[in-house]
């Protein structure tokens, strides 16, 4: 034990039981969703914060000190287990030597949460708390959002910033705004005057906000003012359209706003290319994903605002190529788990657990933050073992009792054994391995390692069908079906589970192969096209993008939607679910543009966790030329090709640049010193 | 399927999910302990009710029909799973025909909760609830007091009857109020004026109210009334009397009130006999237990205010000998079972778990009531779960990280194996094979009897000394310890795990042997006397009785305590956990004498769960004639006993009397008619 040291006291920070204030947040924000003024809880079980808790500091102090305690709750101080002599008192003084100070807290609302200012004794990451259960573990902390006493964590908000309307017109009866783009945030009303109410429509479309009957999201105030006021709606809402119904003539105002609400997040990356359409998708792949970066990852901003484990698998890896904020990734990652016990699968959905283990490894092969995946082992571990005694006597997982398996929105049976969901639970199983080697659980890492191999060849004995070159769906009562999706084939090329001739025919039989079931969502459309990406199949890739999502921009789409049918036309594309305007036009998966294009083809990936080491492998696949930036952990690689050279550099670790050249794969390692290398092609 | 009829809608009740209303209020009231105007909450882990739950009902209607719909909470109701179709109207008309309607609530604050009205449709207990955990179980409900939408289920509240001080008189600094007895309640100033602080100091004992440095419970109001005001104080507070400093001569008040708050119960024992010193003891405990009484069993009314496992046990028997109220004993039971996972043992004592588990079965062996336990049973068996998965490799439990193994206050070693638990594992045991016998659960009845009768095969083997007649305290490490103390040999002979010889070697070398360990709390005197009972030593228990309970009447208690211990005197009497006023002076498990004479002087106890079945054994022990009533389920027994007769009626059950004549045990059937059987002696 050390003596303690005098420091700067604004290294304090608001300390909390871990995980508490994101299942906190996440119950909030999870209530938002509503439907035509009704509210629509999320289908799985909210976790709430403990109520009561206690937190603890061994210290050894030369002379005693005075510390000021800020809590948010009630709370109780006392020294060295004495619980008979306790203080609630603001400032208290610390005698010198060597003590264990304990503070209970107790806030049934809001998070207990305790800020503790000193010279020598703070709150910080240092300290451990319990929820009574006879466990110390270290507290959850956001030090640089929570270091000042007067910054409450029960009070964080997203930032908010003026957006003006770009047209207002007169309807039958009212008015029609159009903010030029979908937005969301708090719709505001200058100069508001008059007698009534004023209903406002919100639309994703112009034909939801006119449709007073079907449009999903709707606010209503009562005004009595003589004059004019301004006037903030209390909810923020998803948004490009929003059309105001007054009960009457004497309701007026002169101009609307919005207050946009937003996740502050630096733009680390950057792309521009040859092809105008395609930069023009990777900047409306942005802006989607921007507004469904939020206090978590959200699947859409209109209808949802969940927090669904799949969908946030694939922000996940948006985010390492755009934003690379790892706060939001820690805080979807916790509200995801949520608190034992484990009744269900995350989200109910049997994939949706599986994609979490996944998530977990892939955040700390792009960040190298171990000590996050220490906290969240011990959940980690019993979620595996929810999902292993849930197997049948196969040693396959099926959905059992209520378990959805989804899959994709698609005409899908996924009754009995479903290959895809072998090759995510092999995959779960190699990330479990990964991660308990790691933490130095190696008896664990040993057994994790020895089911997934196990599984794998289980997998390939009973789905891979070597005539038709291609891994079934599915086995149903151990009669296998002849059926053949995309699925299963993607996910088992993306996590090399296929040798060279099962790729080859993969390929040739299945992903290129214009017979087999189309995938109508982006959601899905992300990892066909990354499987395809794998192979090399830049160039039909490049054409699908353009396709698919320049599809959707075609429609005069400013954001990404949550499923595109070329085939439909009209208001068909706005329908989802049953619900003329069911369907999210904001969805995150819709941005994964950003992925492909940063992974496949400026070309970036992480070899050793955190970028400490990396490759950047840039491919043009059919483009002329671009040029772009990607985080690579705590620095930037900037990347340009064209037909005859490349130039990268990178501020950050250890990269190595890969190219062909006549035909041969070479390498050059990139400068650590931050300046451009330049290759002849 | 049924057609729904037509019935009364003064059926409805308020329904929640199972258990969460009862944990909601038992967080309440937990949080009501304060140590000088400092919260002070649990040592153990409390849980919360779950904010966001679905209630469902399936009906089948020739026409249709209106309902109006109350909940604590915001809801949203829709019908046969069409949940984008959702509403929160209060009046809503449901269809004809067969279809489901659910109901979805939400509240963070308060239990999520609802009442239907509605001539055919209304909310009771054949609705069912889930917390979105792919689980539907049957609701919560409590219909004798939630059964109109008026009468909020968060708003509950005990009732309340004004109590006038006995005595007032001047102090140095203020004045100084009797009450007469230990009471409970809101303290009211009447006629209340001036301006300033006026500080109250709560005390059991005289010596406690006037000692401001160190009296338990303090209040304090700020004034300034011009002209005199009521005021009521917003805690409420155990005492007999109460010590007022005002800051100042401009504050004065005319009448001190006390709004004294309770549980409504019956009083449906009775007991009068020659001795009027006993009569005193059953009367004072009576007082000492209603008091204890009330939104839960709690330990004590001063301090803790606690639901103890350990003491709660007591408090059920008590219960059954005195009020009868199964909604106490089942609100305990579930508050203190708490929500999973299980980390802890309950109350974070070992001895504690088992305590609960024996309780149920008890609670069934009066009641009858297999709905509750059918509820609990899953409940039960994970508690059991934990509990087997905590023995060491012996089989045995010992208190393992940090488990707290209680026993007693007393100077106890109790690390290592300690045979009392072992004693109380096995117990539970039995509980848990009948009650799993009791749900149909067949395979699990048979396992746990074995394992019951292996784990009592094992006690004896290792703790008998045949030489000693007793059984041992403790092993550890392996070394058995030479320590006799009451408990393991008491607790034995009551649960029948000995053989006459052991039972009479127990009886002269432990239970009556004055130089074992003596017991200082009424806590573990309860246990000893029942056992001495159970052996017939009835003069000796009365005499105990005598000495002990009436110890403290003789020290002026007008309830008794938490410890009593003979051998001291003066303030020490008022002194525990190192504070001068520590002890509790109005402590439930005071109050066995209820327990002592209505089951082993009186003598009533049941055969068949519910008292179907049921016996009377009258027992003079010493005594020149007693007369009393018993409840028995849902009727009461009346006993009158001298030296030469007994009459006993009853008017529930099939009631056999027993009693000795001429040295032999004779029997007779009690009149099922309510009338008087009288036995000559």
């Amino acid at each position: 034990m050390k003596l303690e040291n005098a420091i700067s006291e604004t290294r304090a920070c608001w300390i909390w039981y871990p995980g508490d204030w994101e299942v906190w947040l996440h119950e909030q924000v999870s209530l938002r969703r509503e439907m035509r003024e009704v509210m629509f809880p999320p289908f799985w079980r909210l976790d709430s914060h403990y109520s009561s808790v206690l937190f603890k500091y061994e210290y050894y102090l030369a002379e005693e000190t005075t510390v000021r305690i800020t809590a948010e709750g009630q709370y109780a101080v006392y020294l060295d287990g004495k619980d008979n002599h306790r203080s609630n008192k603001h400032e208290i003084t610390l005698p010198k030597g060597k003590h264990t100070i304990t503070i209970s807290v107790y806030n049934v609302k809001n998070v207990p949460a305790l800020y503790i200012e000193g010279e020598i004794i703070y709150s910080d990451h240092n300290w451990e708390v319990s929820c009574y259960d006879s466990r110390w573990k270290p507290v959850g902390s956001w030090p640089s959002q929570f270091h000042s006493p007067h910054t409450l964590p029960s009070e964080y908000k997203l930032e908010t910033e003026l957006q003006v309307a770009k047209n207002i017109e007169k309807t039958e009866k009212g008015w029609l705004v159009d903010f030029g783009k979908e937005t969301f945030g708090y719709l505001q009303l200058k100069e508001l005057s008059g007698q009534g109410e004023l209903v406002v429509y919100y639309g994703e479309s112009m034909e939801e906000a006119k449709d007073t009957e079907h449009s999903v999201l709707i606010d209503r105030v009562t005004i009595d003012e003589e004059k004019g006021v301004t006037y903030t709606f209390k909810k923020s809402r998803a948004l490009r359209y929003v059309q105001l119904i007054p009960a009457n003539e004497t309701i007026q105002f002169q101009i609307v706003h919005l207050l946009y609400e937003y996740l502050p997040v630096t733009y680390r990356s950057q792309f521009k290319s040859s092809d105008q359409r395609l930069n023009d998708i990777w900047s409306t792949s942005m802006d989607t994903f921007h507004l469904n970066t939020r206090e978590f990852f959200f699947d859409g901003i209109k209808r949802d605002r969940w927090v669904w484990s799949g969908d946030a698998y694939q922000s996940f890896l948006m985010n390492y190529y755009s934003f690379f904020d790892a706060d939001v990734v820690k805080r979807t990652l916790i509200a995801l788990r949520g608190k034992d016990p484990i009744n269900t699968h995350i989200n109910t959905i049997l994939d949706y657990s599986l994609y979490w283990f996944i998530s977990i490894y892939d955040y700390y092969q792009y960040t190298g933050d171990k000590a996050f995946v220490n906290s969240q082992y011990e959940n980690m571990v019993s979620l595996m073992e929810f999902c292993l005694s849930r197997r049948n006597s196969e040693g396959l997982m099926e959905g059992i009792e209520e378990d959805w398996v989804f899959i994709d929105w698609a005409d899908l049976d996924n009754r009995g054994e479903i290959s895809t969901i072998q090759i995510l639970l092999c995959r779960s199983l190699e990330a479990m391995s990964l991660v308990s080697a790691l933490v130095d659980d190696t008896k664990r890492s040993k057994t994790y390692q020895h089911e997934a191999e196990k599984l794998k060849k289980k997998i390939m004995e009973i789905f891979w069908d070597e005539e038709k070159g291609a891994i079934l769906h599915q086995r149903l009562d151990g009669e296998l079906s002849n059926k053949i999706t995309k699925y299963p084939n993607m996910f088992a090329l993306m996590f090399g589970y296929l040798n060279d001739q099962q790729i080859a025919k993969v390929k040739e039989k299945v992903l290129l192969n214009s017979s087999v079931q189309k995938i109508k969502t982006p959601y899905m459309r992300f990892f066909e096209l990354a499987a395809l990406c794998e192979i090399d199949a830049h160039p039909f890739v490049l054409e699908e993008v353009h396709d698919y999502w320049g599809g959707m921009l075609d429609l005069g789409a400013t954001s990404f939607w949550e499923e595109y049918n070329p085939a439909e036309s009209g208001s068909e594309h706005l329908q989802m679910y049953d619900m003329p305007y069911g369907k999210s036009l904001c969805h995150a998966w819709g941005a994964s543009p950003i992925y492909l294009i940063g992974k496949y083809f400026l070309g970036v990936r992480p070899v050793t966790p955190g970028f400490q080491d990396f490759v950047i492998e840039p491919k043009l696949g059919g483009l002329e030329w671009f040029e772009g930036e990607v985080p690579i952990g705590e620095g930037n690689a900037s990347i340009y090709m064209d037909n005859k050279k490349i130039r990268v550099k990178a501020n950050h670790g250890k990269g190595i640049l890969k190219y062909k050249k006549n035909e041969q794969t070479l390498e050059k390692a990139i400068p650590t010193d931050g300046s451009w290398v330049e290759i002849d092609l």
